[in-house]
């Protein structure tokens, strides 16, 4: 209930025409109204594309398949674009026979659907990851990023011991408005990264690499503790949430 | 032996009726009596019940499935209510060739059979858990209390990320007695839940994550060093305990 | 603003006694209206103690004396009962020179003032300790408990290595209604202790210890793992936390 | 040496005004030209400016006064801000005493001078408080972001355990393009002020607190963790950090 | 080479029996004698038994069937008992086609043979455990201390949260020389048992619980901290090393 | 009360020479008799050497030097020997003003009275340890286990880098019949020491070391995982567990 | 581009066979060079054998059997030895359809190709492993430090609780001129072997061992506390560093 | 004794000129001979410089400036070079007072002493590090390597940041034999750096930095997870090991 709609209606309540109680009622109403929708199992957030300008998003990690599905087809059902992540192929499967037309990306596990108008970002949000191995995070954050409506440039394949690939791919560092850097083992490439450049980094560990990675708590402690300006940190293998964050960025 | 009992014994002692030596080794007995039935495996706590108001519950982690089975059946032949928490769905099989009438909730993997007197909690036990994904321990938790003698109500998926889903449940959560909130992640419901209530709130931090939610080692951080009062905390996904907790009190 | 007053606002307008600008702009105000003071670098919670029945409580770590002492004399002018937890010499001081009759309790590091009137608990709070180390922590629980209304029984030193000296103490392990129990190193004495009653059992893990009781994290995991139903836990060393937990139990 | 320069040389070279050697020369003296001052224990980075548009901060800890004093008055003498953060009250006598016009802020433990033109950034960055105890990180922030440029407001001791609090200041959370949350113990604040707003949001984690908050590992977990979007995260204690961040997002 | 040897040899080589080169050569040779059998991939460590009293046991972990069934059939070859611990049915199998006396203990996952003389030790072993899932790790223990030729008695499920269960079995503890302990969870045992006897204990920690017990963390950390005397600890779950180091005292 | 003194007991009450009500009395103090001595702070474990051979020992650490000098007090009144560990010099200056006897060992840290009686145990206790630092928690446990009844030899800086000290010394290391081995930094020392013997190993983690090394938690892992039979371990720095576990087995 | 190349390009500026512009583009070009090959998910690293000597390695870990194969085939065709660590029986089978020489080693999970000319080293490398558990990680070692022209040696089963197997192998280990030593558990073998040589020795711990030895971790924090000189490690498992570092010494 | 010496003695004994019982002494005696100088507190290793070329080094760490300075004395007075690390400025006057010639590095916190033959390295011993706080750590490596024998570089402050610094020392990097990288917070220079040269690079994490680096821990993980061939690690602010490590290298 916005303050225009509260001085109507008291106004309606000076003139008589609507009484006390109705009108104590539907203030009332107005503070408890849920802007979600109740599916037993979950509370489905629309109130938060509102406030961020894209609906809720799937988190599948712990859902089942036929969850994951339910409170897809609600979101389409609204004629909202969806995204899934952490989408097992069962995920999707259950997702297509009541969206039919959902996409998945098996590569990033996520699963996408385009409709609807989404606001466009202003630059380019780029996603640089330093291994092969690397890869499904980053194309985790890749999808997300172009989905929220951002132009995406990928540099891939970029670590740290081999600085000669980094730095040939200088031009398309300085044209980023906001870098995506996705990375396991030491977790370097944010700090090298950062260094070369002057817009905000989003640094993302992984949980790539053995024995001392500790599933990618190295890489995590090292972007933490990263000697260079602009860098932020996700959790481990947080795609999602690096492109989220990016593209709040690039809307400013 | 009771005061009451001793008393007696030595009155039939200084009558004659009974000899020094029969009533020493009464008295040696009582000392020594083994309050529990001795299954080989296990030695199955009848006297729990007495001290607690409820008979053993079965943690079925670790066990196999025949001895969960062995014991559930004997404490089932005593007419008490039966409780098996961490049930694989063959532990279920075992028990219910033994005990037909119980039952198994696959969320929860819980299995159940209500049967004997129980007392009755005097208020209501609300759970409340922060996304879909910590359902399983939550139900857990509803189960138990349920059938430890409460009334029980729900409030699901009010993380706090949105608000306005959890302040729009509050006159469920003034309503309750004792409080158990499940959160998975950085854990945050319990803080900002009790800060808005007045009754005890068991915290139950979930595995529910990736990266450095550490199997709910955040989750569980964060509740330990939560800046409201009222909150304490039990182990990791631990729904059982922190129901067996809320209902000690609520039989206060 | 609560819903009688609403609909009296509302009748009013109605009446024509009040206009539907000035209407509107009282319920917003209130929908606005802070129930705090803030004196710059806090703001002090005064509509805490409407929620749970004792005023805001000052966490002395990380203050300067001269901050403890303005949250307190802010207290102690609203004519309510002060406590300062992790207390300084220093902040005591400091607190005296504005708040004379404030009682500074060396060992447990708390600073006190009782005023006002508290509602009483309906039983008594038992703190038990394992040694002679833990109790600073045990004496902040039992002053914390006793100065929000409630009746404290203290048993000190019952450690798990000497189980005579606990079972001694039986009788009044009987008599409680809640009980703090404070334990450093292996942090057993909850587990044993909960086993020998029916009421709810708040743990306490103290840092006491050396080498790989880290800090008291042995003791946590000890008190977290407990075998023995009715056991939460709080953070280590917070006796305070664990005495509010039991008070808000010991008032239902 | 940039494109246009080379060309010129070239030029040259072709016009018979500068001979080959002397031109192979001037080429490689630009490749390897270090544009950082050498002082024998530090190399400063001038280049930095050129780069980031800031000049380079001295991060106090680990250096002596006397090396401080030395990189300041380097930084100084090319007519630029001068930023020393971690700074001990020894460290900014030794600066005052080459740099009289520094000014040393005890709280934020910081060593400021504002001198020559600084870009504006374009809206405002809000720096947002849990407790009174984190006031040293969050003013760390709200000073660093200031020098470089940038409104700067603050909201401070806004807790999740007090929610009014935090609700009753969102007029100035809507206004911020940019918010920096500083918060210890469980660190639940970025969490729930994230789903507020639709701005970016940097977490700082503080080491506030005791026992199982780890020196601030609680809080970092809690908001690396966090369930709302656009949330990214900086090292504990990183105030410094957090605002250079949230100054190159409020620069694009 | 013994003194006594050595000096034989040197009178021979006085009588000119004996060249100084070959004397020589069996001085040296003594010196680089090999008392193991070198199998590849494997040297067989039948000095073992001359310093410790019982033949090398193969730990199974980590070894392949074929590994395992090598140097099972090179221990039995030569006599000696055969103890296989972390046995999987698949090396039980490939043990039995070439050692078809051996036995395989699936509970306590170990191939044992009884063949030759061991000499047996003074008094008896107690093996307790807290919990049913505990028996894997109690069995390991018992098996193997009852091959190293001692005495074994055991006295499992007798948890500390069910305190009477203990102490009616206090005869056991009191005819016992040395006990070990095992248990999981918060691994109180060792405490409370330790105080009732005067006889060494060795406690076993396991990996049994889920949460925040680590996988025996919790335990172990427990044993270690313990406050009562007399007190060892070994590795989580390695029964076979507390039966080990039991069987020596026992021979002492 | 002994089955002796309770048959006695029930005689005269049979006999008429003592009534049901005081012998019930009797009965009922007997099985309340608390065999310690509650000074306040803490309740004297007198009964400790009815059960271990060896009184109470006070643990310094966390005790102010009037509650340590206080508890010596008693002991030594009831002419028993006394023992202090992690005392400092305050402690013993402290008790030496009540117990002028009293000998402090400023390296051990521990203050020591012999008096009365102690059992010798059969064998020689050898303390080794790895290097220099070790020093002071080699002494805790040398001086421990001599005022325990025990013959003590010491074999110090041996450390497994150089490995032709320790061997010099293996005639000492088989004239002992129980070795406690005292190490820091990697922790080594108690597996190759116990592969050269066939006795029980005490292994004592020390906090010496840096950087990775963690307080102890290096070499206690190390020694945890130990590939050797016969060794067991107890915490960091624990010179006087190690002792006092030595000691029981050498009174075996 | 060298000094050389440069002078000559500007003397044919001079002499007008190359115009400014083509001569500028030329430095340019130099510059930006990128001296990898593109393959979309990987930019081989050809450059780096320019640099050490030996062609990029593929850590098959994280990469799928078509990634893997498709970069082998790249390398082998530019007639280059091939190497592949940590490949599954997958990932081989790929590789071989495009290259059919290439060789797997199922225990060390490696695949290599030996081809075109590697320059060999000028000693031996010595690989010594603790027990039979370790050698998948040892062999991995050996075969990389094979393929890259060394002279390797194998030292096997020589754990220090069995001193004299190590002590019988003094002849092997000190022909060596780098000593690769491979253990798990404790990881004491590089102190006590660094002890007895006065060569470089290259540790790695392996993930060998259960409970406490945490995956490792134990043996990586032994060996970083070593006391003896000369020990330097590499990661958990890896085989294959320590063996690169190796060759490169034996390079020198 | 060497074969040499022993055949000498068997002809001895042959020709009649030694006895049997004679030279069977000396043959024990050679056998138990201990190259080590007993202090009673340590046992002075001089066969180290047999094994390694260089005299025992000692750890100021845990002792006393007493034993500091009589351990100095024994090894100056041997002729042999001094190199104490961690001295503290009270252990370095205690040993000028027995050692007047000795030199106090208090950066480095190392006393020396040159004197008699060192054996010189082939190559130069590069030195970097990356930040200005990494001096204490970097110089210890520095003059112990000087000490021991070999030509020594420093490259200080050249962290990742500000690829620059690193890049305009390339011609430095090239010219050493064997590279010391010391860095703290994320130790991400060790990767870089080893990705230019063709030498072995020994890494040294630092304690350097605050919050999540966690002592060094950060930087340590960095190093361990090295995506770059050629780089070992040693422990924690282990400036010493890299030293002795590098001399090692460049002496064989």
């Amino acid at each position: 209930m916005t303050t225009e709609a509260l001085r109507k209606l008291l106004e309606a309540v000076q003139a008589g025409a609507v009484s006390p109680e109705e009108a104590g009622a539907q203030v009332l109403d107005a503070m408890r109204e849920a802007p979600f929708e109740d599916v037993g199992f979950a509370r489905i957030d629309h109130h938060r594309e509102l406030r961020q300008g894209f609906p809720e998003v799937i988190l599948g990690l712990g859902k089942t398949p036929e969850q994951i599905a339910e409170i897809s087809s609600r979101i389409v059902a609204r004629g909202r674009p969806l995204l899934v992540t952490r989408a097992t192929p069962e995920a999707a499967e259950a997702v297509r026979q009541r969206v039919p037309e959902a996409v998945y990306h098996p590569l990033a596990r996520v699963i996408t659907l385009e409709q609807g108008e989404i606001p466009r970002g202003t630059g380019t949000i780029l996603v640089a990851c330093a291994g092969t191995s690397d890869l499904p995070v980053a194309e985790e954050a890749a999808l997300t990023a172009s989905l929220m409506g951002n132009d995406v440039e990928r540099v891939y394949d970029v670590g740290v011991a081999g600085l000669h690939r980094l730095l040939s791919a200088q031009d398309q560092l300085r044209r980023a408005r906001v870098i995506i850097v996705v990375a396991g083992m030491e977790g370097a490439l944010p700090s090298v990264l950062a260094g070369l450049v002057a817009v905000p980094v989003i640094a993302v560990p992984t949980s790539v690499g053995y024995g001392a990675s500790f599933g990618g708590v190295a890489a995590l402690l090292g972007m933490l503790n990263s000697c260079a300006n602009g860098v932020s940190v996700v959790n481990i293998d947080n795609g999602f949430g690096a492109a989220a964050t990016a593209s709040l960025i690039n809307h400013l």
